[in-house]
């Protein structure tokens, strides 16, 4: 399965949706700061829907915990501690951890992957379009192989009214990648 | 302690064994979703116990957290995000992020390492032999030195009755690695 | 944003102080065993102050989980599993996994991180001087650029006394690093 051989330096760009369709029962706000407003203690596991930047088709999940670090009335929002996967059915799957603002735009780290992903390296743009049911991930990613065509079609311009194709959205089997992570 | 030193490419594999024997608390499964079934919301710390492929030294423990996202009947089994760490007495640590199945094996990524692990990349295949007290893990693990050889011993085929020696799970002291972790 | 380039194999140290001024509700210990003792079980959201190693600076904030494994009465003190990150203002941030024993020393693995420290591998020293109060770190750090001056000054030597400087406490533009994450 795995291979000796020298590790790609060039940084491949990937673009995904994550939608939150409200069929997965998630997120889980667990309110176990014991306090009235969002508060340190506050654990959020959740697990959403992935679709490829072109939406033309469904990828996968996420799943993971957030971890609540601060409400900051100022900012109208939330800091977080973000520790997740993507994954890309039998393709593989990407580890990340850091910062989840509900008000701007972060950068995480890639800490690990899985299948096409072994060994990956980088960092990962986190746009929210609309909270909290829409972001857009740009993916920076160095030490793997090229990646599969399907996965790096034109990417749609994030706007609130973006929605993955009814065929992506229905899971039809030309608009999966393959055995996508259900 | 670290050095200046071109990165190995090769690929060295390393097999575990992960046991719960029922001695240390283990897991803590966390009903926190105030759900009836498993749902996502529960939270599952957990830390078993190491040992050599060969079953013939322990070596020192897991520990990390699971995160159900996802209760599965059709597979007779359950999704959880797992985020841990391979304690390895003086030799250092792994840790891990990815899918836990209870019905199928899977690949995790390797996140990084401590000592003889600093600076290790690639993944991990878990494979479930009795749940959830048998587990064998095969390493796929890239950019360190050589593995040291009484971690490198021809690894015992997984089967239901394997078990370590009496010498391994009683950590006599020629049965275990370097101040094993416990 | 990203480049293709190859990696520096050369080690950096980087030296910060983490302090706890109570200041943040900070740690907030959720007793979600149901024993009376500190048990697996128990979780340990936290989020602290980061200073330079010279203290000169105030840097940003750790965040992250705490999953309490073992209680230890023979070493007095516990294990935990810490799974965080280490936030540089518009530098970026550093994501981090492993032991955190209360009576010891340990290296955690760096699993990755963002901007200038996109790509990092290595690992880090964790050493206490007041628990849980005051920490400092030794971070090694492979695989990115030359760190900026102002990161880099002559750590102070680890004491239960040190403190930092009034203009780094009171995050004073001066004393602090480029939009330091508060």
């Amino acid at each position: 399965l795995p291979q000796d051989s020298p590790k790609p330096s060039k940084v491949q760009e990937l673009s995904v949706y994550e939608m939150n369709e409200k069929d997965r029962g998630s997120p889980a706000y667990l309110k176990l700061s014991g306090k009235t407003t969002k508060s340190l203690g506050d654990l959020v596991p959740f697990s959403n829907k992935l679709y490829t930047g072109d939406l033309q088709k469904r990828i996968g999940i996420t799943s993971g915990l957030c971890v609540l670090i601060q409400s900051l009335p100022e900012n109208k929002g939330d800091r977080y501690e973000a520790i997740y996967s993507f994954y890309f059915g039998d393709y593989g799957h990407i580890s990340v951890q850091g910062a989840y603002l509900t008000y701007q735009d972060t950068f995480l780290a890639i800490t690990g992957g899985s299948g096409i992903f072994e060994g990956v390296q980088g960092q990962v743009k986190l746009h929210q379009i609309v909270f909290p049911y829409k972001l857009f991930y740009t993916f920076y990613l160095k030490g793997i192989a090229d990646l599969p065509k399907e996965l790096t079609g034109k990417a749609v311009t994030p706007s609130p009214s973006v929605e993955p194709s009814p065929a992506a959205k229905a899971a039809q089997p030309h608009a999966t990648i393959p055995n996508f992570t259900n």
